[in-house]
């Protein structure tokens, strides 16, 4: 129903940089085992911005063998960079990964098609062409159209297609929250078998109080119709409202996930 | 833009019946007060169910005046009383009151047009009809269109009129949260100046963990365009989600209010 990712074992974060560069294999699979306990379909690997696209292979290769050996979730690739996504996938070819991410960019799209094709993998779509960020809501909605009926025509399910709309930051712009929210309402009537996905901090960059603002945006996302999360699983109150918000939304039968959940003692 | 009922002073709440049966002007004074502090546009003065019907306009004349002592903020008197309403209303003249409240059944609108018309009251409206409780969006629909129509035709501006579209819990059928939000997408589509209020607490009854559930609904219900509650302003999760949602639906220029309430200390 909702598919979860867990994004914490990415190099843009400094502590998992710094465990990376300095092969620290107790540092990472802490971060696997937290995430994997705490209720994820698939666990995000990302070690771009560390160095030559050689050392990125080689670092990607060592992440998905040490999270390999405390997990059996399947993972998420991630790299802009197909020879480190191809090295990642060699490594963890089961369960079906995810990989993050193709673009409607005419080369990254060329060179990461044939690792979808190879893995039969989930696909993370990002709608940017090769005339950049998308700036509305027709901007998104000509690169998430763009994407769908090419992946489509390669042979990819709709059920394996996750998009992401790309969130900007309402510090900059305090309508950019509302086109994401309008997307997904418009794109979901048009594709409803193809799924929406996003990271849930870069709407609250520049802003003070940030985890409310990304908390926030978890329960207006879901409410439009988006079904799939880059997020960080160990955050209590996030998954609160997950849970409660799956709940209300109708999309939790009987509501039994929610009273799980509370069972388990995440709400107290 | 949103307009917010503080709802402490309501005498289904036990401590608060308690202290209007023995006349506890310290403890209303403070209940009124804390609520002002919070934030809020109108305070609910509600006294129904202690009694006789005479008992009920000599509580609520008692409550209007020890609450006017402490505060200037409009009141927002609420009963299914229309003598207990007119008792209150008496009282508090200015600035203008809200009714709570009218309904489309015939006999409680007869009883209660009279006092909107007299004061140029805001009116809350409860999807309600002869026909008993909304069952459906469309009954929501029909009872909410019927009431526009007829507060219209006798004067009532659209921005004077606060609909409630009746929240049922989920726990007894786990539609009853999305049948409100289709509901308010309807609505606002039809109707766009007429504005939508409700309680958060009623859909969670029966389910543990109530408040996370109630700040949750909060934000799926402004997502499709609610834009009035009665609520708890003494929460301060509520209410920062409060702020922060509105600032991420594009309806805080330059999300001022909001960094006006981090600034304030809500958000430590």
């Amino acid at each position: 129903m909702y598919l979860l990712v867990g994004e914490l074992i990415n190099t843009t974060r400094e502590s998992v940089k710094k465990a990376v560069l300095e092969r620290d294999e107790a540092f990472i699979q802490d971060l696997a085992r937290r995430q994997a306990e705490a209720g994820i379909q698939y666990l995000d690997v990302n070690c771009g911005d560390i160095g030559t696209d050689k050392e990125e292979v080689e670092a990607m290769q060592w992440l998905v063998t040490v999270v390999r050996k405390v997990t059996d979730l399947p993972l998420c690739i991630d790299s802009p960079n197909a020879e480190a996504l191809a090295a990642g996938l060699a490594l963890a070819p089961t369960p079906t990964p995810m990989i993050n991410s193709i673009t409607a960019e005419q080369k990254r799209y060329q060179d990461v098609l044939p690792l979808v094709l190879q893995y039969k993998a989930k696909i993370v779509g990002l709608c940017i062409s090769d005339e950049g960020m998308p700036n509305s809501v027709e901007d998104r909605e000509r690169n998430a159209r763009w994407l769908v009926e090419n992946l489509r025509a390669a042979g990819v399910k709709d059920d394996d297609i996750y998009l992401d709309p790309l969130v900007k930051p309402v510090s900059i712009n305090d309508q950019h929250g509302v086109e994401v929210l309008e997307f997904i309402r418009r794109f979901k009537q048009a594709f409803p078998q193809v799924h929406l996905i996003c990271g849930l901090s870069n709407v609250s960059f520049g802003l003070p109080g940030r985890r409310f603002l990304n908390r926030t945006f978890l329960v207006q996302t879901m409410t439009c119709g988006m079904d799939a999360y880059l997020l960080d699983p160990t955050d209590k109150e996030l998954m609160r409202l997950f849970y409660a918000s799956a709940a209300l939304l109708g999309k939790d039968r009987f509501c039994g996930r929610y009273l799980r959940a509370y069972r388990s003692g995440l709400y107290s």
